[in-house]
């Protein structure tokens, strides 16, 4: 019988044949943690007194506070670094990046069954590698044990075609995806994107793509492996990994979703994801801050995207314009190629490679009635650290674009 | 009968002869104020009803915790950003930089009386300014009438003669000095500098001096202007401002003290700032992080050193190296000439302009029982945001030596 992405992953790693609705014990290939839910993951571990078999294959990383904000913090992250050297561990620290992205640029591979404790884990689908996030014991377990039990999820086939019109990016599909869907229109499906779209567009578009998945409750968002992927990974120095991942033709879907990129550009406003509108339902909404980073939308395409756009212009007075490089690979390539320069130049701020303000704990909390536009990937009530704020979402053009005239835009004006 | 330096501006600033100990109502022109102690004025003159007649002499700066890590001080921001558009005054947002160097840069000329609500304001006396610190409540009267009273000053004459070692700078020159008076040697006094070693130091070698010289209690730290005032103000775009500072010969001072630049790289221990000794008498000392900033040594000359010591080296693994340029201008510069690139290839964080960690309310808080070896001016316990934590002060070289090693080490093994 065929077999999707998901069935086929999770059939190598556990070694039989699984389909959908199927529990299985698989084999993990990478374990990724951050500062926010690596301490409780470490306390689960010297609670159960267990040895960790699978330091080697487990990644911290200081990302969520980093450099940290308060004394308690910088206690967590002190454990974190005593830890990680006890079992042998990879440890990403402060500056180093946010751990999905220094993830796909180091560790993960086509095929990999990766699990993270951070939601958005899922964004490794993009490299075909069956990847999504945990509770911190479920990783304290696959730390322990090298493994862990999943249920086989039932696929969501989604069939985009069509170019993306200018000014349209990969995250207003995705963006235009979950509002069709809804927050909990896949909880706990693997989505499969395929059609002529996502064979044309790069691995960063696929990456914010897959990021975005868990939005709409999904397990993880797949992508099958091509000459884009081994590209990517030739330029990380990792070619040698790739390998061919795609579902079989006669595979069982629960749905079948078609989607046209002919679309405008999109935004999420306040207070949910699924909350998504064309741009133009809202444009000439003030703003305060906006922000260009973070896992979903921090890459040098998006860096470089804002370095264009704001090229001959300047950040509008009333704004605050933050970017954060999601990685020290980005950030030296966006500083070596002059996005940097131009961005300070417009009056923008470069933060220090991380998750910077998207969490709500540092860098960036808004005012009481402050408004932010955002390329990150959440937008609930207090996630940029005060519930009386708004916060919507959208592609770093709109960003920009959003920056320079200190109301929310449409980017096509700027293009 | 002769003035001092500190006489003559008040003297021309109240429009009399005035002497040491006398109390005089003077012109102010320039008020600086930033995010911490900026909202306690504004809501001080909320109280008073009064008008704001020095609004456009009025600068404040968003620096100190920027941008910002909680909700209460976002609040603050927001305050001063719409008082500041009520009065007409400067405003400078986030990644701007730290008031003192943006005041240097932009704003201070020879012979003004500044006044700053930061302790630190007391760095334009490099400038032949005129420049102290005061509580919140008496910046408020200053911004309401533009100006306020003094006291003026006793002066102790400094005189420092000799050439600075190699692997030796201002930053060594005055640990030195506030180790030899102590912390409350020189209260309320002026300082003011002479001699063969300070007519051939740099404008920013002189601003670190004079931005420590509250540090020994001192009400400011004033040079003569000269070659080295007016180039840096012609840099600045600004040499129209220069003008001629000096004492008079017979000059009256309460004590002159003489030093000699031949001295090794200095080093203040925890938790005071004139818990001074050489280096090599703390050489060893592991450390967690070490940071290069502040209005103390963020400034260009200070980059380059950390970048040039940084080539070609590896900041070592157990060291956060954290380096804020001290403004937007700084930042550029700093961009263009390559040094931002090494620091981050060599492993060290750069932050966006402003006050960094060195106040302890966000971006690079010690963990307990963490060792912080930093280029700012204060070491009190619990200032970088945990009491648990210790704090040693030296120049950048000094800086960056331990960062290499690991343990603080002495500079001039790596020059």
């Amino acid at each position: 019988m065929g077999q999707t992405i998901a069935e086929k992953i999770l059939s190598e790693k556990s070694g039989k044949e699984v389909y959908a609705g199927d529990l299985v014990v698989a084999k993990i290939d990478q374990i990724a943690l951050q500062d926010g839910t690596a301490p409780l993951a470490i306390r689960r571990i010297r609670e159960l007194g267990r040895e960790v078999k699978a330091g080697k294959i487990t990644h911290f990383f200081i990302d969520h506070a980093s450099p940290p904000p308060r004394k308690e913090l910088a206690n967590d992250q002190k454990l974190i670094r005593s830890f990680a050297k006890e079992i042998g561990a990879d440890m990403n620290d402060v500056g180093d990046g946010v751990i999905h992205q220094v993830m796909i640029e180091k560790h993960v591979c086509p095929g990999d069954l990766a699990v993270g404790a951070d939601s958005h884990t899922c964004t490794y689908g993009a490299l075909g590698a069956f990847a999504t996030g945990m509770g911190s014991t479920d990783i304290a377990i696959a730390m322990v044990l090298g493994k862990n039990w999943f249920r086989v999820p039932e696929t969501f086939r989604i069939q985009i075609d069509g170019s993306l019109p200018k000014g349209v990016f990969a995250k207003d599909l995705i963006l235009h995806i979950i509002g069709e869907l809804g927050v909990d229109g896949a909880t706990y499906k693997a989505l499969e994107f395929h059609g002529e779209t996502i064979k044309a567009i790069d691995m960063d578009s696929r990456l914010t793509m897959a990021n975005m998945v868990v939005e709409c409750g999904a397990k993880v968002g797949l992508f099958e492996t091509d000459d884009v992927t081994r590209r990517f990974l030739a330029e990380m120095g990792r070619e040698n990994c790739f390998k061919k991942i795609k579902a079989d033709e006669d595979a069982n879907y629960e749905k079948e979703l078609y989607f046209s990129a002919e679309i405008e550009p999109m935004i999420a406003k306040p207070h949910n994801v699924d909350n998504v509108v064309p741009v133009s339902d809202v444009e000439g909404v003030k703003v305060d801050q906006v922000y260009v980073g973070t896992c979903t939308n921090g890459r040098l395409s998006d860096i470089e995207i804002v370095a264009k756009m704001l090229k001959g212009r300047r950040v509008h007075r009333d704004v605050r314009l933050l970017v954060c490089p999601a990685s020290r690979r980005v950030y030296l390539k966006a500083l070596e190629l002059g996005y940097l320069k131009t961005i300070v130049e417009a009056g923008g701020v470069v933060l220090p490679p991380g998750c910077g303000p998207c969490v709500g704990i540092h860098m960036g909390v808004l005012a009481d009635g402050e408004v932010c536009l955002s390329t990150q990937n959440r937008n609930f009530k207090g996630r940029m650290g005060n519930p009386n704020a708004e916060i919507y979402l959208a592609s770093p053009a709109t960003a920009v674009a959003t920056a320079i005239k200190g109301e929310i835009a449409d980017p096509r004006e700027f293009l």
